[in-house]
């Protein structure tokens, strides 16, 4: 027989190594130290997940809903949402503070749903297609066609008529009110396509365009629709409204968000774009952008200390982006501009990146030169405009997206949108984890954007267990369907034994912490969140499992 | 401007960390020393693959196959299989010396098409059903009657019948032969519905049980249906003998076969099924079990002599293997006949696992008692017997299946099966590559059980970035359509831009290094596989790109 000494022995071996490996973990410290509330807290949340499996996930269990063939927590979140939504988990989560939003493209904030209703209040806006309506196609994701809209000075201003009809004539703009109303589908369907314009759908995500490859053409589809809504200054000003009031009601205390300033914005028919003013004029400069951003968050803050909720809101900062498409010559314009406006809007611009599909277009190498002297010129001129860059958002092994990782590091990068491919590199995991470098990772976008097909596939696991800063984030989630952040933070919780409520509130802390803040802010905003988490955590104490 | 000296630097600085990350790579000492043909092949293979990633699987082009509409490198291995067997560089794989396939379960290794075959040369052999046969359901993997197989004596024999009739009596045995003749649905519909049984078609895999928790229903029913034509002599020592030759034709020259001893088999009705001898009886032991193996190892051997070929095939071993749902009372029953096993055939038994789905059976926890002491006894005996277990075949994250892996190695576990999860541990992935651990990796089957939906997003590049030596492996290969093991080479050089043909050599390398062999015959292995290596890479150069 095996020895009770040798058994007692093996037991202790185990639990040292587990121990030893967790000791990398930013939630170990923290784990260390809980309060009684916390320890609480963190059981209760832990019993409801694991009555939540079963009920409704079906793990262990069959056929809890028959009309989902495949059902497990953290599975694809387009065919899981109505779920997630009814569980008892995903209301708490709701209700916590989470910090900051640190990887966020304002075009992709707004629920298409309400975009659509804030555009219909304006008279000037107008709507186009290349040919009349038809929505009864085989293939609908790959064959509808797409809306362009855009608003007009009341001089061009376009006639009412049916865009549905065998009259309408492709390419001519139609008053978008009129279009709704007069389309001889009806308004239900007429919603239906612009919205679905607007969003990936679960057919486009899990079937007809399920990889990386496809779902990218999909994915920027969305934003070249949006731009013409998005880019009209009346609606513009109510669309970032709406994107911080939910985001607040969500949790959220602090966004930074990455504005998209490429100026010439060439629209899916090749119309040049950039923002169109009240008066229908395409006027709109990128210091006026600012001044509507700043216009904003003192309106939000105004509105919530007079709803006496001010701690809900410590405002909001813009990451100045453009497309990596640009080429070399034409960064350093967009470089210039990010200078002009950080020193014009010192407290609003709080970093700069290069966005778009990084599998297609250039990598960071390619643009060395314009960065690397963009570097010397702001210290020269004492700015402070460090580089938050996308990078590694692939599933490429050793290609130049995958090397983007080195790049972003080297050139010294703030934090890491994404850093999906990170995973592969453990020496780069390791200089995140000394130098304190967050990756800021969109879980759904990921698993949208066919990274993973489900959080358990995901590496977020190993980044925690690497001890890498994490910062969970929503990316666009007008696209995605995430509409708020507890979305994310839902799919991360029910897809490990490991991390749990502390584990989250470890990451919201770090989101405030690796903020472009100053010290002295994040303090504040620190004990305001740590205030608000002792609220919540208490009020999971006075629930059942 | 940067001046050229800073860029200079920065070059310098990233080749420099490029470099230091991949000095924990097994193929980065051998990449360093490649001889003049090996750095040709290397440059010819990866320019192939550059032009098929195009040619065949449209990257960056769209619209190369038109019938499936997401296409890439390293695609879901069942819809791609037809187009892998067309390329050039799958054709130069099938040369490649493999060394040894150390993670292969014997009931999973024939082609199904051949074991029917096989089967129906035997007049014993038997089929039944529960109800007569029909295909035409709504839903046919999940509806359709399985079949079950067994031999029987002369004197039990049963009637010829059309199966498919409405008067067949649920439960009735009819030689297979027969039931294959007569079945009125045509002898072609009969063997694909029992060809369909044994193996995992891409419905089931990527539409009907895409999840690893459903589609291990349709894994395990295949092996109970196998089992009852497997389990008759005649046909279990043909069907040993061409795996063998099938994986010496694949460039494998060395076995290290699972196999099942669980002793009672229990069928899908409940027969209880050990193996059947020639006479139709219930007579089999497992040391006649180890007599054939052995019979087929020398045969081959001996033909191989004779072709003048015996450079490849070095032989065959077997490790003991039962099922991880027995009780831990019951495991003393199989660690025991391992033992007798061991000490009759020395050179046959190489080692001792528990297999069967870790998600849903005990953990190795669960026999930790019976596993010590079984330490503790064959160290007594002067048996080496070590342990290969299973262990993390998971995407679980910290669950009891994630944990194997550290009971695994604190058991002592000479090399880890699967270890899919050990993506998450660094510090376990630190001890595998300084222990020298392997795991035994099988891409495709890793696929096909849903823990990954394709190779891009395989763990596969973070085991070889961190150092843990590899044993590509087939697993199942009957099951799964990887008929050989070079589909899983293939899978996994169209997957990365680090990893190229010298990282394959390394892996094929690394099995022999890391088999159960004795150190001497490793060396006398390893010269084999070199001197076969010499030649592929030759004429790998003779090649155009």
């Amino acid at each position: 027989m095996t020895t009770v000494p040798v058994l007692d022995a093996y037991w202790a071996s185990r639990t040292n190594l587990i121990v030893e490996e967790r000791s990398l973990r930013r939630d170990t410290a923290y784990l260390a130290n809980l309060t009684e509330t916390e320890k609480k807290a963190e059981g209760i949340i832990r019993d409801i997940k694991a009555v939540e499996a079963k009920t409704v996930w079906g793990f262990g269990v069959e056929n809890v809903h028959e009309e989902i063939p495949v059902l497990f927590p953290g599975m694809e979140f387009l065919t899981a949402k109505e779920l997630i939504d009814e569980t008892r988990l995903f209301k708490i989560l709701q209700k916590m503070p989470k910090g900051a939003l640190l990887h966020a493209h304002l075009d992709g904030m707004v629920d298409p749903t309400i975009l659509l209703r804030i555009a219909l209040k304006h008279p000037a806006m107008h709507v186009r297609l290349p040919a009349p309506l038809s929505l009864t196609t085989s293939n609908e994701s790959e064959s509808r066609p797409l809306p362009e809209f855009m608003a007009l000075p009341v001089s061009q201003f376009g006639i009412t008529t049916d865009i549905a009809s065998p009259e309408y004539v492709g390419g001519t703009w139609v008053p978008l009110r009129d279009a709704r109303d007069r389309c001889s589908l009806g308004a239900e369907a007429f919603d239906e396509w612009v919205i679905g314009s607007l969003r990936i759908n679960p057919t486009e995500a899990y079937k007809t365009h399920d990889s990386i490859y496809k779902i990218w053409q999909k994915f920027q589809s969305t934003f070249m629709v949006s731009r013409g809504l998005i880019g009209f200054k009346p609606v513009y000003e109510e669309y970032i409204y709406e994107f911080f009031r939910s985001s607040i009601e969500d949790g959220i205390m602090y966004v930074e968000a990455r504005i998209n300033f490429w100026y010439k914005y060439v629209s899916i028919y090749l119309f040049l774009l950039t923002m169109i003013g009240a008066d229908g004029e395409d006027n709109v400069d990128h210091f006026e952008w600012l001044e509507i951003f700043e216009r904003v968050v003192d309106r939000v803050k105004r509105e919530l200390k007079e709803e006496g909720r001010e701690d809900e809101f410590y405002g909001a900062r813009i990451i100045y982006t453009t497309l990596r498409f640009i080429s070399k010559e034409e960064l350093e314009w967009y470089l210039d501009d990010c200078i002009a406006l950080k020193q014009k809007f010192p407290h609003l611009i709080a970093g700069f990146d290069l966005v778009g599909d990084e599998n297609v277009f250039h990598p960071l190498t390619y643009y060395l030169e314009p960065l690397l002297q963009f570097k010397e010129r702001t210290k020269e001129l004492g700015l402070d405009i460090p580089f938050i860059f996308h990078a590694g958002e692939t599933l490429g092994d050793g290609d130049h997206v995958d090397q983007n990782l080195f790049d972003a590091i080297l050139l010294g990068t703030k934090r890491i949108g994404h850093g999906f491919s990170m995973a592969k590199h453990p020496l780069l995991m390791k200089m995140c984890r000394e130098r304190g470098i967050p990756l800021e990772v969109c879980p759904i976008s990921n698993e949208i954007l066919r990274l993973t097909s489900s959080m358990p596939m995901h590496p977020l696991p190993i980044f925690f267990n690497n001890g890498v800063p994490i910062a969970l984030s929503s990316d666009d989630p007008a696209v995605f369907g995430n509409l708020i952040l507890s979305y994310d933070y839902y799919q991360v919780l029910v897809s490990s034994e490991v991390s749990g409520l502390i584990t989250l509130a470890v990451t919201a802390r770090d989101s405030i912490q690796f903020s472009t803040l100053k010290d002295s802010e994040k303090q504040e905003l620190l004990q305001i969140w740590e205030r608000r988490w002792k609220a919540f955590v208490e009020e999971i104490c006075t629930l059942t499992p």
